[in-house]
């Protein structure tokens, strides 16, 4: 029975192996079996790794060698994986945190037969989807890691989406030791306490050397364990390399209940080559040919071993998924959005929250992130309606988004808010959620210097820049309550990584409730065939931009004015259009810096028709004061505007 | 000589109460006068901020209350601190990490005599410094606080720069409990214990309620104490509102050797205001008229109490700081650049680190930082040099800039380099040392598709639109050895945030070692008057600039070459003037998304003048391969040049 007991693949053997626990009940000879093929397998792993990285001239095989027996005690024992179909509901998930272990992961899901083991030498080429570091091109990755520290927020984020589904998926992070420096760790290892995610299994390849040097903490792994401990995990140290450990601690980690684990597995950088074992200078470096061929001599399998290791599989996982909601593609169509009255003073956040409840009314998918500012951003409205899905994620905005990254590959649509410059704090989980092409919707709020009197700090006025910098984003500005809660709508309909920009103050409601906003348009307020110039406006100066043109009306002077909601895409005909029937002349006026904003973003769109742009934008570092107040020491107030268009058609009409 | 031993200022009668390590030898009749004065004391800080949030509008007073015994308790027992006089290098450091108690930090400054008591009225107002959040424009904050979580890595730069130093100055932060769930906390508290910052002493100031809800970890006062220890921390607990716990505790922090102290403060939101203690729905909301005289009402003093609380005074440091180094104003005309042959093949990452030990050589305030990888940026070449001056901050870049910010505030000008997408990891960090005017210097290395291999998740793309978006900032772009150094050398000359953009391919060495590179300025590299049109380049495009010049050339059209080494500020006349001289047309190309880059810069900054401005940038999200399958695939290359500018002037030949 033996061999078969380790063909996990093979369904009907499997019960007499393995316990529900996942604990084993089979005899000592038996697991002895077990522990040779993963240890064939694991060389198997180190082997591919070593043979690409060496035939890509680049990468990091010592670190694929550090975690060989930790990812081959996870495929082939722990995990319960349907690998033709990573959509599989019931499959457990596995996220690489360490993403420069991605030849190990590659060739991993290769031993698992997810993808040809010959495919694994297209490791980094331009016509491979074997990137350097993971990324969803890579469909089994589900993620982009490669930037240190998100990975455990993300599988957080995945194991709270078991959660809410009711799902019995288990979800495993693999976490570099030099990587637990991240402070972004420790926000995903508070998140998982508090909410009890004890599907969840963490593991730290403390191999002890980080890039450039040792880490902080070496081969202390109590120090790891007192710390994992504290905020509440259940921490079990292995040696990593002990097979018999590592079989214990994955079935062990399978029992605790109420709080996650975590394996700390002391490891060798290198480990199965002698001359590299331990040794500094060797990370991101491939072996050069003949070291490579040294490297494969010292990992190579005998016949039996290549046998063993071939009767491992991954286990599929167990039938029998809650049922999906059915959602219909025309779910959107049958959002009640809330109604406003033309002239009604309303927040442009506080609509926001109206949006959020009106979409999740239809669309079960959606969930609400926040970070402790509920109450300011009134995603506290979908709180209030749909508990079971609103997340509360405290003061840590990194983790915040990565937990959103995590439940968008489960098929949510996370909708994240907080302050517009505090989600600056997370850029680099945005910037990587970019490049995984994940369907996370931020909301930042408080965005400019109307705020007013809480100041600079509290002041989100770069986050246009930032956010238009994600490749493929959305970027959404709207000025009043009926164009917010239809944008809302329009962020849920797309695929991707959708920006919504909100205001702390009360704005007036200029739009019809029927009005419809499509992602990629601007609205015309006022034009004539007398307009000396167009005002593109956004958010809260479309309403600096109206009193402007009431102003020059009185003094003879006609301005066209556009409400440019959608900051990206740009509707550039339009742009264009007005640009030429207004002397070539478009003024933008934006509470933001002007670096990286409408201003910016309008130049570069319709200049090279060599129509003059002339930026009004927040240029200098603001400070307390009232809104008003601010707005004009800073030049985007009404009053600017009317300075601004004076002025450029004075010179205009003295021939410049 | 109860009354005197409490007037700390009074240098004469202070040996007689406090010993050298600050314990107190006095009977506990003086104590109890301390206690009552101290008590007295906190409740003037009350009153303050109560009152000054009520006159503003606006603010957070029950954050204040909370948080005031201990202040009092800092300010007037454990601080050590020149009062007219920030600047003292013997002075004890306080970093207000829970900005939004500003009003208590400015009525413990009144209260300590650095300014008037009746100017806290003027908090929030347009023309105060007193900001709703502190920032340097008020002397005495040295940062800006308010973006939480961000305050301790300041303060333990702080008490980095004063062991460098071999000064005896001690520094506190006082951080809220909320902000503890911020990651980049832990990143300094790994941090301050790795380099047993025994110097510094942190305050939570465990309230239990955050903004729109308790915290998680509420008044669970042993699990933070936990944590702390478990990173290396001594915790001391506290009742946050009892002065004998208080005074103990300063004390003993005092003594506490070889790891940094935290004292964990249990405390009441709303302190001292009956209807205001522990109550929810009161964080950032002032008291309304009427309440806040029922508020005053309870915090009332007695002529007593008020004589008594007049006794206490902020006691100075001790005399005799360590000589500062003599540095004359003309330091950088003793740099001896390293020289470079042209042709050379450099890397201008590589050239970043001997310019950075070139400038350590003559200016001894110069320090590196970096975060486990000054293998790839080269700042190991400074650390070789000036071990002393070099600080690792493993991979923890939000930390690192805190850091950097805390050493800034102490006359240092460090250096911090990490990889460029990894740099923005910080960003909300680098978003407030912009709003504190703060000298911090940046280099992010590995910018671009031209990294190759590695993949997206190391290519900084976005990180010339979020720098660019700092206000005040400067920004560079080198494409040679040569200007790399020289470059180090003018951000070093500067004060303010700088950025340095570095390439991890080696470049053509281009400039002669004699050339100068002023921040602002550009290189015209080919001009003639035939010229159809300016291509403006930066960093590794020149070289493909330079690579269609010659292309081009040898098919009879001429074009003009800018190298824009200096993004911002930008040399507007240059590009203007050969915009107009090349038909009006330039084309920008560089190795960093559309958004917010070079194009963005250069569109904005001439087509008011009617220049038209084509972009070529890296329009969608990159991969992994070879660096010049990336240039081309994505649309930067030598070729993408050469095809553009043909497109173009065809156009323009065919009337457009």
């Amino acid at each position: 029975m033996g061999a078969f007991c380790l063909a996990y693949g093979e369904k009907s053997k499997m019960a007499t192996c393995i316990n529900d626990e996942g604990g084993y009940e089979m005899a000592t000879m038996e697991r002895q079996k077990l522990v040779e093929a993963l240890k064939a397998k694991a060389q198997l792993l180190r082997i591919h790794s070593v043979r690409a990285t060496t035939q890509a001239g680049s990468g990091h095989p010592t670190t694929c060698l550090s975690a060989a027996d930790i990812v081959a005690t996870l495929f082939f024992h722990a995990f319960r994986y349907d690998v033709p179909n990573p959509e599989n509901r019931l499959n457990d998930r596995f996220v690489l945190s360490k993403g420069h272990a991605a030849p190990l992961l590659y060739a991993a899901w290769a031993e698992a037969g997810a993808i040809p083991v010959e495919h694994l030498m297209t490791l980094r080429r331009i016509d491979s989807e074997l990137e350097g570091h993971p990324t969803p091109r890579f469909k089994w990755a589900e993620v982009a890691t490669g930037s240190l520290g998100q990975g455990l927020s993300i599988a957080a984020g995945m194991a709270f989406a078991a959660k809410m589904d009711g799902l019995p998926s288990r979800v495993y992070a693999l976490l570099g030791d030099g990587e637990v420096a991240e402070g972004s760790v420790w926000e995903a290892v508070a998140f998982a306490s508090f909410y009890r995610l004890d599907n969840l299994t963490a593991i730290v390849d403390v191999n002890r050397l980080g890039q450039s040097g040792p880490t902080m903490v070496q081969h202390n792994l109590e120090t790891y364990a007192r710390r994992f401990e504290a905020f509440g995990w259940q921490p079990i140290i292995v040696d990593g390399h002990d097979f018999g450990q590592l079989l214990d601690a994955f079935d062990r980690a399978k029992t605790v209940k109420g709080k996650p684990t975590v394996l700390l597995a002391r490891t060798l950088k290198g480990k199965g080559v002698s001359f590299l074992e331990d040794k500094e200078g060797w990370h991101g470096r491939p072996l050069p040919k003949d070291l490579a061929e040294k490297a494969l001599a010292e990992l190579a399998l005998t016949d039996e071993q290549m046998e063993l290791a071939r009767l491992l599989k991954v286990k599929p996982p167990a039938n029998g998924a809650p049922e999906l909601p059915i959602l219909p593609d025309d779910w959107h169509t049958r959002i009640e959005f809330p109604r406003y009255e033309l002239g009604q003073q309303v927040a442009t956040r506080e609509a926001y929250g109206d949006g959020l409840v009106a979409i999740g009314k239809v669309n079960p998918l959606v969930v609400a992130l926040d970070g402790d500012v509920k109450n300011s951003t009134f995603s506290e409205k979908f709180l209030a309606a749909f508990p079971e899905r609103f997340v509360e994620c405290f003061i840590a905005e990194q983790n915040m988004v990565g937990v959103a990254v995590g439940l968008a590959t489960r098929g949510k649509i996370p909708f994240v808010s907080s302050f517009a410059c505090f989600l600056m704090r997370a850029y680099d989980f945005i910037r990587m959620a970019g490049i995984g092409t994940t369907n996370i919707k931020l909301c930042g709020s408080h965005a400019g210097v109307s705020i007013g009197e809480d100041g600079p700090s509290q002041m989100g006025l770069e986050d246009l820049a930032a956010m238009r910098a994600i490749p493929r984003s959305i970027v959404l500005y709207p000025c009043d309550a009926v164009s917010t809660v239809k944008l809302v709508a329009e962020m849920a309909k797309s695929r991707g990584i959708a920006y919504l920009r909100t205001t702390r103050p009360k704005t007036t409601v200029i739009y019809r409730n029927e009005e419809e906003f499509p992602v990629g348009g601007c609205k015309v307020l006022f034009q004539s065939a007398d307009d000396v110039a167009t005002v593109v406006a956004a958010g809260i100066t479309v309403h600096e931009a109206l009193k402007a043109y009431e102003v020059l009306a009185t003094q003879g002077i006609k301005i066209r004015v556009i409400d440019l909601y959608s900051v990206k895409p740009l509707d550039e005909a339009t742009l264009v259009r007005c640009g030429l029937e207004t002397n070539r002349l478009l003024i933008t006026v934006e509470d933001h810096y002007p670096e990286g904003g409408i201003g910016e973003a309008v130049a570069s769109a319709v200049c090279k028709e060599g129509i003059r742009v002339h930026k009004l934008a927040v240029h200098d570092i603001p400070r307390s004061g009232k809104p008003e107040e601010l707005m004009e020491m800073f030049g985007i107030s009404a009053n600017a505007i009317v300075q601004g268009v004076k002025r450029l058609v004075r010179q205009e009409s003295h021939g410049r």
